[in-house]
């Protein structure tokens, strides 16, 4: 079986301004369904579910042409408006501060999944409340394969929510603090093989941990372990959507594939670090519309000549 | 040709006193030498240039009993005293500080290469003043490839020196936190070019800059790179001496191959990561002393299995 399958994203579309040293990028398009899906579509085609408000500026026709993203589930809903963040990053981009944030649509009902997408196969739950992540997997009749995010607000807010939700899926693609936090262990080896206990093992296949500039680490509950460092990219212009391209990269290769063996998820590991390096190189969706399927092969192969001895 | 070539190391020998969050180890023996030599002779002879002073309580014959390490080069200075550290590690090993330290022998004279070292063909150079690094390195006659070591101390006391030894060696072996401070540049990858132009690209061939728990990159003067995570070792009980048995492992490989392309040096990182992977492991030399060749090679392809795809 070669055959791409249905991927699903559910996730935030963003009007972002971000400050980094390298200059300011003032309301563009931004969002982790938009990052995920601009991603993966390089590897498969996406079905898209999120909400904007009427205010909502971008033309996602334009945004997403000449890609396989079905708009289906899009919401643009009058009488709300679209989530909105302004950042800055540090000298070294090593550090964040949320300026300015206004949830808006996130903080109601999330949007529904259309009856058309039921049948999905390979789902990502982008970062949301656990409950809603829930409710979102729970219109998808017969899933294969469901990785999600986190974050510390959820680890330490709704714990037991998200117990729940490990239990549901099948890969957890989480920060390394964030990490820790959840698993209270310090050694991020020690802290993945926690959180898969937390799953339970049968359900829950993958841990993957980003660690940003020192690369990423995956577990799975056989006690296969992956390390690998982060692509050799001289120039970071704007980390946004760094984690949210990754996961893209990572889902659309698996759902290209239709594998989700270890040494797929290897592979898929490796292309999430390309594509979020691509990402990375510039401001918001600049990184990733400037390059096509060839320059992230070409990278896959430069980072497996750059790791392999 | 596969014969071992000669390797000689410079370095301290010290009493060390080890506080971590495992315990303590009291007037224990360490040094960049020590660690060195017992890490590089898993792979080839040693020869051992060092100074100690009458009080030294070690018997350097037992403690490289089985091993071929020459000591023909280790001084006892009768009237001297041997360099003491006492040292304590954070709760996450990721920070140490120094709670006291006596010099004693090494501010004294540097020890002679005896006539029988003089045609050494690889020489690391432990850190140390970089004008003595200068005068123990003209005292060997024809050296195929010099890899040394140095600190935030001789950057930035003895900024010509280190640039007149830099134009001398092969190989620079450095934290990350002295990579951007000899740069000036925060990115590691710019750093490293940065070094290399320093060196003059003809003569130093490669940079290594070791980032502990995140592994390790190296980058030569053609434009090669080689990124290798940290070995996924669960336990981290002393990290003393990780650096050192990394050099050690690095340059005992190239000894032991006799040869010094990228490809070897790639396999030389992957070594030396093993080793200092199996230095932390436990206090003072135990990590290497618990260990044979196999272990090693073991290691080495669960190495290779954890980062290939």
């Amino acid at each position: 079986m070669n055959l791409d399958m249905s991927l699903l994203v559910t996730g935030s579309i963003a009007i972002d301004t971000v400050k980094t040293p390298y200059g300011v990028s003032e309301n563009c398009i931004g969002g982790s369904a938009v990052y995920f899906s601009m991603a993966a579509s390089f590897f498969s085609p996406i079905r898209l579910v999120g909400a904007v408000g009427s205010d909502c500026p971008f033309d996602f026709a334009k945004v997403f042409a000449g890609r396989s993203v079905d708009l289906t589930g899009l919401e643009v809903r009058k009488n709300s408006k679209t989530f909105r963040w302004v950042g800055t990053y540090g000298e070294n981009m090593d550090s964040r501060t949320t300026d300015y944030i206004e949830l808006n649509v996130l903080e109601e009902e999330p949007p529904a999944v259309p009856a058309e997408f039921k049948d999905s196969k390979f789902v990502f739950l982008a970062n949301t409340a656990p409950n809603l992540q829930l409710k979102l997997l729970g219109q998808i009749d017969n899933p294969v394969f469901v990785a999600a995010d986190t974050m510390d607000f959820w680890i330490e807010g709704q714990p037991e929510d998200l117990k729940r939700l490990l239990k549901k899926i099948n890969c957890l693609i989480i920060n390394e603090d964030e990490a820790r936090l959840l698993a209270k262990e310090h050694n991020l080896i020690k802290a993945a093989e926690k959180i898969l206990d937390i799953g339970s093992r049968q359900y829950c296949r993958a841990v993957i941990i980003k660690k940003g500039g020192s690369g990423s680490l995956m577990c799975d509950g056989n006690g296969n372990q992956f390390i690998l460092p982060a692509y050799p990219a001289a120039e970071v212009k704007d980390p946004t959507g760094a984690g949210d391209s990754f996961a893209g990269g990572f889902m659309g290769y698996l759902a290209r594939n239709n594998k989700t063996d270890f040494a797929s998820l290897k592979k898929a590991v490796a292309y999430g670090t390309v594509v979020a390096a691509s990402t990375i190189a510039d401001f918001s969706l600049n990184g990733l519309t400037s390059i096509d399927k060839t320059n992230i092969d070409e990278r896959f192969e430069t980072l497996r000549k750059c790791t392999s001895f």
